[in-house]
């Protein structure tokens, strides 16, 4: 690329200007396949999370592979996507009250947007302005780990929120919740048992709100690592999951994906040493990188990302173990006895690397798009938005 | 604000769609006009770093103030700035190789553009790039505190690469080094021992080179607490600094401002409780807040910030204790004994709220532009740029 990345067309990997987002084509693919397969073998309806990518094309390619509806986490989402004709937009972040009319003229554009609460405040609020306007379809979040918000699935207040809803004249929906302690998970039995959890205590919800005379058709529930956990999802209508369309590291320390199957890569150049410490210094920093440091906690701490040839070869013991605003530093994971190693030799000043992420959701938000790599290695342009 | 926030002018701090970065004018223009007193009281040259706000009105204020040029940390940034009438421009970042055709674009439209780099490598890229095309400006980069790059102010490197650049015809300007290991820094004392080697460093590495015959009239130091931490500078011609402009609460930790010269903050709402933990929930998760924690190694640990009132007062207990992309949980600092707080009484749904951000160039970067809260209370729209 001789100037900026502006126009990504007909670039080749080694042309585009550092640091960039490289999406590997196949893997996208692979993924958004792998997930919809295995949503369809349990037999519930797919609604992916597109804040993962914010990007309509990757959201048109899991439309094509069979999802129905998409789950969004800001306005500004819902009416990109509805704009670019997603009619089926779940918000699924409690609505807050000074938000509403936003959400109201998304409804008058035709959009079936449903919303999403867990207090009697918010469900009054909603009733108060919808009153002569519009009937509002929402879900009940549900607390199904005790990880953020939601309301516990056995609490009088679930029914009070029902009923308050009802009885307003909203549509009641039904029930939504993110089992988002999943992200802490490190073994299959781990997963396992949260993801039943999830399905269990939705569905009990769900129960509650029906014994009491009150509609609750959907029982929708996800994340990455529970949707591809669970043995089975009887009594869940659909399942929401994000960040399994391009994976990450976290995603590959919880378990659910190998670090082969992470699509997103952030493409970086060496631009100097400090050969007394075997550092490389490349133009990938924080900013490039995110600040993320999801791995820190997980058994395998990946610094700031896991560093890979230019042709996505990860070089195992090497990673980003700093990262300042534009510098990142590379250097041999702690505890590896693999002797010094001379980082001047092995990738000098214009050597070319890609650095998997932590979290493809953090590290994607950094950009406004994607360098798309196909399998015959030409690049092509994935725009992604951000704003609230 | 009855939609996003697509115009803010005209708005007022209660009628902003959250989340919003905002930043206080009287205090932006105090933290500017400290800082620019301090060099001329120290008789050095101040070329502020616009990474930290990339945004071009913020720039004017600092030159108006009595900035010379301005450093900057991608070549995106160089070429906005010069476009806006910024003509002495340094690239604070070793420069890639392949980045060379983009500099000499620049420089080709009139740029005075400083390049930095610290290898035998670049110099060698430099001079084969350069040759019959043009003369570039350069600074060597000294490592004066081992935390990132630059070359060792006493190695023969420095004067091998200093002989090198003269002999090739570069322009030699001197000497740059950023004691970015302040940042680490807890007491007084410790901050003016840190500024001190790094003047005396680079001081000596300037008198190196010109020992040997070899032109260096320009020692360029710099980080925000090295340079409101100097005693004197004796030998140095110019100090960088960036986040002073707005500082956060990691500086505030490094103690070199307090949290009530903070000038960026982020407004949020609130959108939920979990009552039974004292949890608010509110709709700044770390999209709005960045993925930043830098004062988790700290001695006051401020989670994903510090909570305030609508007006700025900060409510010195609670902090963002997680966050997840559009979420952020509200609780009780860690280790204090305060009580029970009912957060769902002391800020019911809707409540408005602004956060303090650990790093201002790390939140700052999550929004296209920021909110200007003038005196009389009045907005105006600030706007940023990003990418490379």
């Amino acid at each position: 690329m001789s100037a900026s990345n502006s126009s990504l067309q007909s670039a080749t990997l080694a042309e585009l200007a550092t640091p960039c987002a490289v999406v590997d084509e196949r893997k996208l693919q692979r993924n958004i396949e792998r997930m919809q397969r295995r949503m369809d073998e349990l037999g519930v309806s797919f609604r992916p999370h597109v804040k993962t990518t914010k990007c309509l094309a990757i959201a048109e390619r899991q439309r094509a592979a069979g999802a129905v509806g998409i789950t969004v986490s800001t306005l500004k989402e819902a009416e990109q996507f509805h704009e670019a004709g997603f009619d089926d937009i779940l918000l699924g972040v409690c609505i807050a009250p000074d938000k509403l009319p936003r959400a109201l003229a998304l409804c008058q554009r035709g959009c079936k947007l449903t919303l999403v609460l867990d207090s009697l405040a918010t469900a009054e609020a909603l009733l108060a302005f919808g009153r002569d306007k519009h009937r509002f379809d929402v879900l009940i979040e549900i607390d199904t780990d005790g990880h953020r918000s939601g309301v516990e699935p056995y609490a009088d207040l679930l029914l009070a929120i029902a009923q308050v809803l009802h009885d307003g004249g909203v549509t009641l929906q039904g029930v939504m919740t993110h089992a988002g302690s999943s992200y802490n998970c490190r073994d299959r039995a781990g997963l396992e048992a949260l993801a039943e959890q999830e399905r269990a205590l939705s569905v009990l919800a769900a129960q509650r709100i029906r014994a009491a005379g009150l509609p609750c058709p959907v029982v929708s529930v996800g994340s990455t690592p529970t949707a591809l956990s669970a043995t089975h999802l009887d009594g869940v209508t659909e399942v929401r999951a994000g960040v399994y369309v391009l994976f990450d590291l976290v995603m590959a320390g919880v378990g659910v994906c190998t670090t082969q199957e992470i699509a997103l890569s952030v493409a970086t150049t060496v631009i100097g040493h400090q050969a007394a410490k075997s550092w490389a210094i490349v133009d990938a920093g924080w900013m490039a990188l995110s600040r993320d440091r999801g791995t820190q906690r997980q058994a395998v701490d990946q610094g700031y990302g896991l560093v890979c040839a230019e042709d996505g070869t990860p070089l195992h013991d090497l990673i980003v173990i700093g990262a300042n605003q534009e510098h990142g530093i590379i250097g041999r994971r702690e505890g590896v006895d693999g002797g010094r190693v001379d980082l001047a030799l092995a990738m000098p000043v214009g050597t070319r690397l890609r650095i998997l992420p932590n979290h493809a959701c953090a590290t994607g938000a950094q950009y406004d798009d994607y360098a798309l790599l196909s399998a015959q290695g030409g690049i092509s342009k994935l725009t992604r938005f951000r704003g609230w």
